[in-house]
C-alpha cells in the first residue's frame, strides 16, 4: 500500500476545498451561539445567514427557503413525512412513490410506514420509467391524500441524470410533491430549483468540496413545509431545533460558491478526463461494461462491470493498486449487499460494479496511473477468472 | 462596543479548545469517507472510533454505547420516543414524564404527541419535587406500556443539579426507562452513567469545548434502544443514518478527553471565581436574587434577578458594558418569551433571569470587569427603575 494514492472516490466524499477549510476556520474562532443576541451571537449569526445565501444561490433559490441541517440523509428524513403544514394547517400526504435506484436515505421512506412506499420502476438504461411513474400516479387514490413523489437528480452509483422535468410535470399534474435528491447533481450539472419545477431538494455539504456534517433542505416556497423532525430551541425559523454546525455551514457556503463560479470549467476538464479513463478502459478490456455510458451522465462518474472480477474482489484489488474506489455506494460498501441500482436496471448484481468518480483535482496522471492498474487487474482477471 | 469583550456565557456555548481545534484539522485533511473500505476510509473510521472512546470515558460508559448526532437536540429527538426495541421485538413507552425545567428539545418531548406528554414540578428551589414525580408515576397505567422519565442532570439557566439517583430509583421501581440530559453537566461534574443509574444520557460537543455539530446519545446498554429517528446508509449500527460529521466528531472527543483530565482543577478554579462574583455582586446590590444559591449548582453558574431591571434591558446593557452574558438559555434568547425555569420555581418570570456562566479560560480580570459593569447596571437601574 505505499506509494502514490490515487483518489477516484469523490462520489463517496469530495476532499475538502481550501476556501471551505478557511472559511470554517474563521467560524471556529467565533465564541458566540448563533441564537445568543449579545455582539458574540449576532457575529455567529452573520456566518450562518452568509452561507444560507452561498447555498441557496447554487440552486437557484431563495435565501430563506434554505434549511440547514446536519447531513443530506437528515434533510430526506425530514422532507419525507406523511405530514406537512400549508401554512397553519396540516396536509396529509398519504403514499410515497420512490425510485428503484435512489440512496438508501431515500429509499427507506423517512417517516413514511412501509406499506405506504411505493418502488417506480427504472429503465434497463437506468433512467426513472415515466410511464410506470404515470400508471402509479393515475391508480393514486387522491381523495385520501396527496402523493409524494422522490427521485434524485443523478444517482450516486451510475451518475445517469433524471428526467426530473418530466417527472415534476407529471407529479404536479396529480397536485402531487416531488423530492429531488440532488446530491451528486449539484456542482456537477447546472441546477436550479425552479427550472426543474421541484418542491424540495437536498444537498449535502461534503460531496462538493464542503466538510462532512452539513447539508440543506431547500424548498421551493415557504408555506409549505413538512412537520419538524428535530424539534428543539426553535432555529431555523423552527424547521429544525439544535445549535447550528457553525464551522460545518461555513464551509458548506464557501464549497457552494465556489462550485457555482467553477461549474463549467471544472466539469468540462473532468469529462475529457473521463473520456479517456474510459477508452482506455475500453482498450485494456473490451468486455468490459460502463453503466449508463448510452445516457445522459454528470461528468465525472464512470460505473464499470467486469466480467469475471467481482465487485468486492476488484475494490481490494484497486486499493492495494493505490486507486480508492467505490463498490456501489460507499454508505454500504463496508457492508455485504448487492447494487440495488444494478438490480433495478436488470444487470448482473451478482457480479457487482465498480465505481470510479473523478474531483475537480483529478489529474492526467491519475487517470494513467488508474488505467494502469485496471489493465493489471483486467489482466490477472482473465487468468483466474471465468475467462472472458 | 468597542474595548475589550468579556465572555461570560459559556453556558450558551464554550469556545473551541486547541486540542480540539487540532483534532479537528487533523481530520479535514484526511479525503476518506468512513464508510468507504479502502485505506482512506479505513483511516477516517479510525478517527470517529477514537473519539467514541473519548466520549465513552467521559461519561464511564462502554465503547459501543456511544451513538454519535449532530446534536444533543438531535439526541433528545432519538431518545424520546415511544417506540423502542428490546433487540428485535418493539417495545412500546406509552407516556413521557418531563420535569418544568427541561431544555426545551427535551421538553418538546421529540416523538411523542403532546398529549401523551405529562410535566413534573419542581420545588421552589429548583429542583424536580420527588414526591410529585412519585405520585406520577404511582397514577401510570402500566399495563398498556412503560413511562419514559426524561431529566437534566444540571439545569442550563440555573445550574441547579438534580437528584437523579433518587429518580432512577423511582422510575425503575415503576419499570420505566430514564433518560437524563447531561449537556451542562459534563465537563463540570462528574457523570457517570451507571452510578447515575440512567438508561441514556444526551451530552454536547459544543458547550464543553468542542465544536458545535457534534452530540451524541449514549446508553446504558445495547439491547434497548429508540427507534432510529434518521434512517440512510446504516451507519452508527443502523441508529443514525448519514455520513459522519468527521471533525465535528474528532474536536468532541478531544474535547471529552481534557474535560474529564482537567474536571477537578478546571472546577475548582471556577467556583472560587464564581463565590468572588456572587460575593461582589451582593455587596454592590444587596437586593440581587441568585436562584439556586441555596442548593446543589455545578460551579460556573450564576443566574441571577435584579429588581428593577429587566432582563431583556439588562442583557443589552451588560451587551454595551462589553460583557456577553444570556437571559435565560441562548436558543430562545434571541426571542420574546419568558424563562420557563422561573416560572417553574415560582418566580418573578416577567422581571426575568439573567445568567453568567463561566468556563476555564475566564479569569480574575473578567470577573472585576463584569462586576464594575454590573456595579454601574444596578446602580443606574436605581436612578432609572422602581428603586429598590
Amino acid at each position: 500500500m505505499a506509494g502514490k494514492r490515487i483518489y477516484l472516490d469523490w462520489n463517496a466524499t469530495a476532499p475538502l476545498l481550501n476556501e471551505a477549510r478557511e472559511a470554517m476556520l474563521a467560524a471556529l474562532a467565533m465564541p458566540g451561539n448563533p441564537s445568543s443576541v449579545h455582539s458574540e451571537g449576532r457575529a455567529a449569526r452573520a456566518l450562518v445567514e452568509k452561507a444560507r445565501r452561498q447555498v441557496a444561490s447554487l440552486v437557484g433559490a431563495e435565501t430563506q427557503h434554505v434549511v440547514f441541517t446536519s447531513t443530506a440523509t437528515e434533510a430526506a428524513n425530514l422532507a419525507l413525512s406523511p405530514r406537512y403544514r400549508m401554512g397553519r394547517s396540516p396536509l396529509s400526504l398519504t403514499r410515497l412513490y420512490v425510485s428503484a435506484i435512489e440512496h438508501p436515505a431515500v429509499r427507506l421512506g423517512g417517516r413514511f410506514a412501509a406499506e405506504a412506499i411505493t418502488e417506480i420502476a427504472v429503465t434497463p438504461q437506468g433512467q426513472v420509467d415515466l410511464a410506470a411513474l404515470e400508471a402509479l400516479l393515475a391508480a393514486h387514490p387522491a381523495d385520501a391524500g396527496l402523493p409524494l413523489v422522490a427521485v434524485m437528480l443523478a444517482n450516486n452509483e451510475t451518475g445517469i441524470v433524471q428526467p426530473i422535468a418530466e417527472i415534476a410535470r407529471l407529479v404536479h399534474g396529480k397536485g402531487g410533491l416531488l423530492v429531488v435528491d440532488a446530491v451528486q447533481a449539484a456542482g456537477r450539472i447546472p441546477v436550479n430549483i425552479a427550472a426543474l419545477d421541484a418542491d424540495f431538494l437536498m444537498i449535502s455539504a461534503h460531496k462538493l468540496g464542503g466538510p462532512k456534517g452539513a447539508g440543506a433542505l431547500i424548498a421551493r416556497g415557504e408555506t409549505l413545509m413538512p412537520e419538524p423532525l428535530i424539534r428543539g430551541g426553535g432555529q431555523e425559523k423552527g424547521h429544525r431545533g439544535g445549535t447550528e454546525n457553525l464551522a460545518g455551514i461555513a464551509g458548506f457556503g464557501a464549497a457552494c460558491e465556489i462550485a457555482e463560479k467553477q461549474l463549467i470549467e471544472r466539469n468540462f476538464r473532468i469529462a475529457a478526463l473521463r473520456e479517456k479513463l474510459e477508452e482506455g478502459m475500453r482498450k485494456a478490456a473490451p468486455d468490459v461494461i460502463i453503466h449508463g455510458a448510452e445516457v445522459d451522465r454528470i461528468a465525472n462518474t464512470t460505473f464499470f462491470s467486469l466480467p469475471g472480477l467481482k465487485a468486492e474482489t476488484g475494490q481490494i484489488a484497486f486499493d492495494l493498486e493505490g486507486v480508492a474506489l467505490s463498490a456501489g455506494a460507499a454508505c454500504s460498501s463496508g457492508k455485504v449487499g448487492q447494487s440495488h441500482v444494478l438490480t433495478a436496471m436488470g444487470r448482473d448484481a451478482a457480479l457487482g460494479g465498480l465505481r470510479l468518480s473523478l474531483g475537480p483535482e483529478t489529474t492526467e496522471e491519475d487517470i494513467d496511473h488508474a488505467l494502469a492498474a485496471f489493465a493489471r487487474i483486467a489482466a490477472r482477471r482473465r487468468v483466474t477468472g471465468h475467462a472472458a
